[in-house]
């Protein structure tokens, strides 16, 4: 496949693994330690330590020791870690709409400043206005391989 | 885990896993036939039918029988499935930024009418200002359960 020539296949690479998002979700809830993530994921210990792992190789997070126990290490994300929010909320936005609609959104992403919701993740032009996906095309761009240039036309 | 209230959880449980979402890539791009799913991904024939199958049942894709030969079936996103458009530009955006950031972007959204490049995947407030990660609040929504509730603190 076209994986190498792709950020989403890249990108799915680093974090497109169900924990590995729910793991980031944790860290920005607040999250820090070995138990908090285990505990309130319910992930095993094997896997909950090999994906913080994966996660700090790929520079998602760092990993810290306490100053009060150096046995203690914390989470946080880093800037690229922090960076994912936007793919989370709009993973949140489509779930809200289209899996808990009758119930109500859970969780609701509010500005901080003005305690309103933030915008719907959308599709926006260069000016910002909202686009529908009938809107977008595909296009090369400069990392663009052969292949991809041939099956994209341009 | 708050995974019953949490539209990430639920919505990673319908799409988020590594092959369906490259699925759904490829679904964008234009793919329809089982065919060009399995030459394009690479992806085995025999985890392909099952995330085919997972995703139709979860109405991201529709599977509609060829009206030339109905022993071919044609699988097209549904409005669902072209909803998680924002989710996979933000993810592109992630990428494009954070792993391909020395080549340049393999492949740009861009709007139609335009040619011009879609806007960044940003968080943004209730007027469509850009909002950083440290801009945001997390809050209880109407769906929220008591747990969740404890946990926010509202």
């Amino acid at each position: 496949m076209d994986g190498i020539n792709c950020s989403i296949a890249r990108a799915l690479g680093e974090v497109g693994e169900r924990w590995s998002l729910l793991i980031i979700r944790e860290a920005v809830m607040g999250s820090t330690r070995f138990d908090q993530f285990h505990e309130r994921l319910g992930i095993a210990r094997n896997i909950l330590t090999d994906r913080l792992a994966t996660l700090v190789s790929h520079g998602v997070l760092d990993r810290i020791a306490s100053p009060v126990n150096a046995r203690i290490h914390h989470y946080t994300l880093t800037r690229k870690g922090h960076e994912l929010l936007p793919v989370l909320a709009a993973l949140m936005h489509w779930g809200d709409r289209w899996i808990h609609a009758e119930i109500g959104a859970p969780v609701v992403l509010v500005n901080r400043k003005t305690t309103k919701p933030i915008a719907q993740m959308a599709l926006r032009g260069e000016s910002g206005q909202p686009l529908d996906s009938s809107d977008i095309d595909i296009t090369a761009g400069p990392g663009a391989t052969p292949r991809m240039r041939q099956r994209l036309k341009c």
